[in-house]
């Protein structure tokens, strides 16, 4: 059975004093903190104290409210390191610098040999990159975040499956960590975009969210209570291939009638081939479609519009389902896909989901767009570097351990 | 953003202690119940205090082993109080009364009156119940759990939505606790069933869980991480009315081709008239017509044998969709068609799961018909009550002061 230990609160409570601090956008204080968490005063109190030593905060003097104290001005201090997150995609990986306040500082992007895609390949363009984003401050960097496409296992940074290259349990971490020293994590593009959300996004407001991400493939990711949910074995969120047509459409899965065959870019070019064979909005690029698909239902374009409309209807149907399955508050919508479409997606997508939805979940819900401005892959990445970094036993256990010492030598 | 007190953490040590104890069946022991946990021996040691000094657990005397300290054998304290679980269902309501181990004392069922269903007439019945149930002995029971069908605001005690009899929110617990001096925990079937599983059934070896009730109505309840998961209106598991077939059946919902349509006792009848309309197997009685099915599959009938093979498509597929999303370590499937169909229809149900999920969540999964031997919703119903009396603060939250007292006065 399932039992917390005081480390675990710590660390929980660590986490949601940060991510206050991160939504102020600026600088806050204890006050607004324990306002914006709900916890004690005293506990914001033992938790600032410990960031402040750590150096993750900084004190930038003091705000005189009319009345009562001066309150000292919080914010990260973006001095105390960097995160690096990475972004593996089919074509290219890409690197992103970030300092403490997450700002990225540069990126690298390197593509990939369609004819070099053996792990050892992988690693060595991963090790290449890494050095030119940290050239001649190799020794600030905190943390290295990895997203890795398919299934993952985090714990031992094991590349369990990715469907581009046909890995199978590839020891990634292992591969990666001689070469490069310092705490790696790895998990998938799905459960790095929710965690960017969960700290940067949406997940600022509320604790129960979905993230939708739509692109060549598609998958969801969860959050319950203000942590992402992974499942026994970190596969939960695998919408894209849930069934939405009974012997439909064939899935690049092997399967048929996927989410994923109908709500991915292939399979929205799809339904357009399906209406209109010839249509000149075609290319070799899905990407390009699906921008030519926006651009023509902007002007009106009956065919274009009708891909919407059905791209809505498959979106709503299993929309719906989400909703009555997880009850969430929030989902959002972002990628390729959602960037394009949009609004005019989301309207039919909503009007549907009203429809097939049960009332009480559905007036409990919002469906909106990602308002992510960076790629949020990398940057989830480099957010798993940071928890890890806050979940640090010898960074924060020792002075949890100093503070004990001071509190019984007093 | 969601934050853990040092109560959170008491309560839910104090809930995996005492689901430690019930697993054990007879008597344990502190170093028995850590193992189970995995908890501290000085945790453990507290919560078995606490638990011992509000009368909840007994010492029945010491095992002697071979080598070391003789083990005190605990035990749960029958004679603690009872609980009271009440099924309300369209037709009878159902009353358990129940000592602290949870054994059934007795029962008492009323019908009721289908032209007398008016809150006021359903609260009457409740109040007559639990009048004759508890007769001479009111004064030990410890809290009284309501399942009642529909919606359910849980906090309030609000019927939100029954569809049997068009309530609308109906503050049930406000009718009922001026005459009913006892804590009332009310919630729907599904959750008290899965709140009875978790606590009497697989839930005792495994935290992630998803139950699967199947009779006139279907829906699921989901366990995480050891707790019931209830989303952000209490309506999460509203799996009934997610679409499995695209404009498929008509569901008594008023939508079409929800799950509920397809595999529930009425979506089972449909199928066989559909595939023979004038089968001798048909009766008025849907329970009926489900045994029927079950015993002519058993003799070799190639209709029944296909109804099963059919439902257990149907239950197959939306199975997957629930494997790949919520990524369990067990599914439970119990109830009238579960109870009836049994493993003829499972068997169907993990070749047809076995294809449509992703392969490693699904090797993940255990799917197995339900083991309690009681009825689940008033088993569940009087699981909230004990959950409700481990929960109390002042019970708890007295003793525990007490304690803190004790231990700065030495």
């Amino acid at each position: 059975m399932y039992q917390l230990t005081a480390r675990d609160i710590r660390r929980r409570n660590r986490f949601c004093v940060l991510q206050a601090v991160y939504a102020a956008e600026g600088h806050t204080s204890r006050q607004e903190i324990a306002q914006a968490t709900g916890l004690s005063f005293a506990t914001v109190g033992n938790m600032i104290a410990e960031l402040l030593d750590v150096g993750v905060l900084a004190e930038l003097g003091y705000d005189a409210p009319g009345i009562g104290r001066p309150r000292a001005r919080l914010a990260i201090n973006p001095d105390r390191g960097t995160l690096v997150g990475v972004d593996i995609a089919e074509t290219s990986i890409h690197f992103d610098l970030f300092d403490l306040a997450m700002t990225a500082l540069r990126s690298v992007e390197i593509p990939v040999d369609p004819t070099a895609t053996e792990p050892a390949d992988v690693a060595e363009l991963i090790i290449r990159g890494i050095g030119e984003l940290t050239a001649g401050e190799a020794d600030r960097v905190l943390g290295i975040g990895l997203s890795v496409p398919g299934l993952v296992e985090p714990e031992g940074g094991v590349s369990v499956f990715s469907p581009y290259w046909h890995w199978h349990n590839v020891p990634l971490k292992a591969l990666l960590e001689q070469r490069l020293p310092y705490p790696l994590y790895l998990d998938n593009p799905l459960k790095a975009s929710t965690a960017a959300h969960l700290w940067f996004g949406a997940g600022r407001d509320v604790d129960d969210l979905i993230v939708v991400t739509l692109r060549a493939g598609v998958g969801i990711g969860v959050v319950i209570d203000g942590m992402l949910y992974r499942g026994v074995t970190n596969s939960a969120g695998e919408w894209g291939h849930t069934n939405l047509v009974l012997d439909g459409r064939p899935c690049s899965c092997g399967r048929s009638g996927c989410v994923e065959a109908y709500v991915s870019a292939p399979g929205i070019v799809q339904t357009l081939r399906e209406l209109a064979p010839a249509s000149p909005l075609i290319s070799n690029d899905d990407a390009l479609t699906i921008a030519a698909i926006a651009a023509a239902a902007a002007r009106g374009d009956l065919i274009a519009c009708e891909v919407i409309e059905k791209t809505g209807h498959y979106l709503g149907v299993t929309v719906a389902n989400l909703v009555n399955l997880f009850n969430p508050r929030t989902m959002v919508f972002g990628d390729l896909v959602a960037s394009h479409l949009g609004e005019p997606l989301l309207e039919v997508t909503r009007r549907v989901a009203a429809h097939h939805a049960m009332s009480d979940p559905f007036e409990a819900v919002t469906l909106q767009l990602s308002t992510l401005p960076h790629n949020p892959a990398s940057l989830g990445a480099a957010t798993f570097a940071l928890e890890g970094f806050l979940a640090d036993r010898e960074t924060f256990g020792s002075i949890a351990a100093r503070r004990a010492l001071r509190t019984t030598s007093t």
